[in-house]
């Protein structure tokens, strides 16, 4: 099999689409609120058979071909993306966080495991073609695969959501995190031994052998190599290019063990998965290492892989809704039952325990690529899988806006999200401090529908108690103003600097004028600690205020969001 | 063409020993003062049919399989290695220093170019054979090639070496690279020329039509589309999360516009140079957003694409002397002949005009990746591949000593350099500054083999002065000390502080004890410099204070490095 310019311009091409199209619809999903993985789901829903087949079935098998070296070059770039996204997913993993939680976070995982796995068990036992057995699977092991899949938690979406929600640092987050952290692992190796138990295709048919040796592997990982990884890792640091001599050997070794665990005929993502945790645990591994790979991986590789898993299922064709409820019904009923009694029993309050239910309900990434597997290995069709991903997919976007509703939290504001081209000046004439509030509380004002009178009047009488420069060039003129529903921000830019008497002696050269509603002072609070944690340098207010226009301003502002 | 569990574990063993070799070499050539290409193309030597294929045939064939799925993913993945490789190369290009430069870069470069252009061109015109043209090549098509292979200097080598020496910001310097750069521009569009005059293979055959594209599309990149991307690259860094939406917008571009050339029949990396080019010279490119493209590019899939080189081709077998001497001669007296008499001419000293011509004559990447196309385009048989992979290695070695020896500059000195587990201690007991002092100098002056008596009075005399606390936690007591040849660095960490008197206050937690030659001032700055620059924060002696043993310390002093 040749490869020719024709068929290299078509994977670059086929690349390219799914990479922008992953990305621009994961964007919109951030900002309806949903996790990026919805929406690049969603690209591969539109570019494959699904839609884009269907408009147009010869522009779609131009792109992504199904004949030829190009097909085979995708699926090994989505075999190395998905194994190094495995490679982040475990990284994530806190091992001694687990410790620390003690007794409820481990009750909370065991029930969490137990009540799903037992609920999707027996329904499959007994009725596998009914719930998308493949015909040539054996009943057992169809169960087996079923009930595991309903078992795991999405450890980066419950993340993901907690942290928007404020929730991580708190004790419920903290329960949560740990309890998703064990039900990864120990979903993790029930699947293997059902892969293993499959063990037709391996080069090691014999079955004890793979399970043992999968076990020991596993062991050893978390042990020893732990350990070795442990102490090897400031030898590699000391010794080696910064920091492309510990990329290097972080993705090779990932990527070996992969191979391992492959060949072994489990799994590869298996391999990278543990390497990522023995890897993640160890405080050698330095931030910026850590950030790399993270942006690398979760910006271009997973993007790539979950946009590609519409590509090769119609998910029109194969839409069972009867299916698709069952699935869900099972799922979340085993999930939010168990874990939600578990939690009463540990001592939260109901609506507490409801939250845990639905939090530990998230399903993402990893029920999608363990139905991706089983359908390649023939243990489900086709319907079960377009049913599984949309389980994933449904129970990962509701879990945000239930605990939200039972909790009564909010998202965590930011600035960024209030500052409108309406009410930016990109230089400010004037040099006088109260002058130059003035002119921007008239402007919020206005945006809001609020009466400037009263609003220069409230930013005047708090500006007089005490300066609103905060230092590092900014100033953070506010007031809470009745009748507003939501909070309204004026921006002027002063390159040269106005004298606002900083207690840093600082010029003042980014004045953010803030009107909030009178009854929110979360919200109020909320900007005031965005302001902070964005401007904690000089740097920023001296790069925002050399911002020509809007865009570049908001530019600066996002990217002054840098880490977190 | 079916992928199973083998073929996967192969890919990703493959990948992974491949990555690692290739790293693991590059950080040792690195060592040695050389540029990693260098090891990078040496380990897949090793692993290829020369070395490894000599002694086991067997674990060669199993390891990178000829048939199957693998090799044909392999070589997709070269290719989007080196796809991505040169957008990174692109984006180091700067358009602008070329203007500021003028008049001399620009003959700088067009001597640079046509004079190697014009020594390789005419023998390989009357004698293809003989410079190892393949039996099918034209023999103008040959000499286009081969005239064209010779004139690229080599940008990013030229630049190390530079950077290096402390000659990247000299007068010398800042010329050498506005040359290179023009070079490099146009001998790419030399070399898209000479490729779509072969034009037997892609979708495309009108050859005026391709030119004509290609020259349009370069025209089009540099101009609107530099404007272009100068527009949206804010709007972009506004509206999507940071880093993730710049990163897509960028390699997904990049790919496209890959795919576009190749499409035209020009090859991959023309296209992605390009928009890397375009993309480089934006002042709204971040920074994080570079390094972190250039990190995951230049440590992971630039390593990939230089090692599977040696895979494909025997260097053994095919190493013919003759050639070997040819190529590097032809290369050699027409760069360093024509780059030296144009910079003699441009006012330059004689010693300056022959570090000038062999600062042009550093060949690397770009020759073996002209190489690569050329023998896949069956131009070239494999013998003149194997010599312009040698004369590419043999120039860029040669030219850091030969620039060295000339203007008889020296290497940057790193204090990581001039550390040693032998001088370290880990917990200074004293809470005395003097006395902890005195116990570094007796480290010191032991290991340097001077008199501690006069090493302690040279010492305390200069603290006698002025604290040696630099603030940041750090101090660095020092002197110069007569009859030292090299410098000798003792190292106490303090983990609770000692009170130094420092002027920001702060105790002091890292001492650096520095012994010097009396008669080597520049050394002295040199590592006083390199102190400044890595404890610029006060996190970086608070972090090496924590290390517990000499090798964490390394590893903590070795990433305060991080950017350059």
């Amino acid at each position: 099999m040749e490869w020719n310019h024709e068929h290299f311009a078509t994977l670059l091409a086929a690349t390219a689409v799914l990479l922008l199209g992953a990305r621009l619809l994961g964007e919109i999903a951030q900002r309806l609120g949903q996790a990026a993985v919805l929406g690049e789901i969603t690209a591969g829903i539109l570019l494959g058979p699904t839609v884009l087949g269907a408009i147009s079935p010869g522009l779609q098998g131009a792109l992504f071909p199904s004949t030829g070296p190009v097909p085979v070059a995708m699926e090994a770039l989505g075999m190395i993306a998905i194994t190094l996204f495995l490679l982040v997913a475990g990284m994530e993993i806190d091992l001694s966080a687990v410790w620390r939680q003690g007794k409820a976070a481990l009750w909370l995982s065991v029930v969490g495991i137990a009540a799903p796995f037992a609920a999707g068990f027996f329904p499959a036992w007994q009725f596998p073609e009914l719930l998308g057995a493949s015909g040539a699977a054996k009943p057992l092991l169809f169960a087996l695969f079923f009930a595991t899949a309903m078992s795991i938690t999405a450890l980066p979406v419950l993340a993901k959501i907690l942290f928007d929600l404020k929730l991580l640092r708190s004790e419920l987050g903290v329960v949560l995190i740990a309890a998703a952290i064990v039900n990864d692992l120990s979903g993790w190796i029930v699947f293997v031994l059902v892969l293993s138990l499959m063990g037709s295709e391996g080069p090691s048919p014999d079955l004890v052998t793979t399970i043992a040796a999968t076990l020991v592997f596993a062991a050893l990982m978390l042990t020893v190599g732990r350990y070795l990884l442990h102490r090897s890792l400031p030898f590699v640091q000391a010794h080696t290019s910064w920091p492309g001599g510990v990329l290097g050997f972080a993705v090779g070794l990932a990527l070996l063990c992969a191979a391992f665990t492959e060949w072994l005929g489990v799994h590869a993502v298996f391999g990278s998965f543990l390497f990522g945790v023995a890897l993640g645990d160890s405080p050698h591994l330095r931030h910026a290492t850590r950030s790399t790979i993270e942006r690398f991986v979760s910006f271009l590789f997973a993007p790539l892989f979950f946009a590609s898993i519409g590509l090769y299922v119609d998910f029109a064709a194969n839409f069972d809704l009867l299916l698709v409820v069952l699935v869900l019904l099972v799922a979340t009923v085993g999930k939010v039952a168990g874990c939600g009694l578990a939690a009463r029993w540990l001592g939260f309050n109901t609506r507490q325990s409801v939250a845990v239910g639905f939090g530990m309900n998230a399903r993402g990434a990893m029920e999608i690529i363990l139905g991706t597997i089983a359908l390649r290995a023939g243990i489900i069709d086709e319907r079960l899988f377009v049913a599984l991903v949309i389980m994933a997919l449904v129970t990962s976007a509701s879990t945000g806006w239930i605990i939200q509703a039972v909790l009564a939290r909010r998202r965590a504001v930011r600035i960024v999200d209030h500052v409108r081209a309406e009410t930016f000046v990109a230089a400010l004439t004037e040099r006088e401090p109260l002058r130059a509030i003035e002119l921007l509380t008239d402007k919020a004002a206005q945006a809001a529908g609020v009466d400037p009178a009263l609003a220069r009047r409230r930013v005047l009488d708090r500006e007089a108690l005490v300066s609103s420069a905060l230092g590092n060039g900014l100033a953070l003129p506010h007031a809470r103003i009745p009748g507003l529903s939501e909070a309204h921000i004026a921006v002027g830019l002063a390159p040269e600097g106005i004298d606002f008497d900083a207690p840093d002696g600082q010029p003042v050269r980014v004045v953010l004028l803030m009107l909030t509603p009178e009854d929110d002072a979360e919200v109020h609070l909320g900007l005031l600690a965005d302001v902070g944690r964005r401007f904690s340098t000089a740097e920023v207010a001296e790069q925002c205020a050399r911002a020509s226009n809007f865009t570049e301003f908001r530019a600066f502002l996002n990217a002054a969001d840098g880490e977190r």
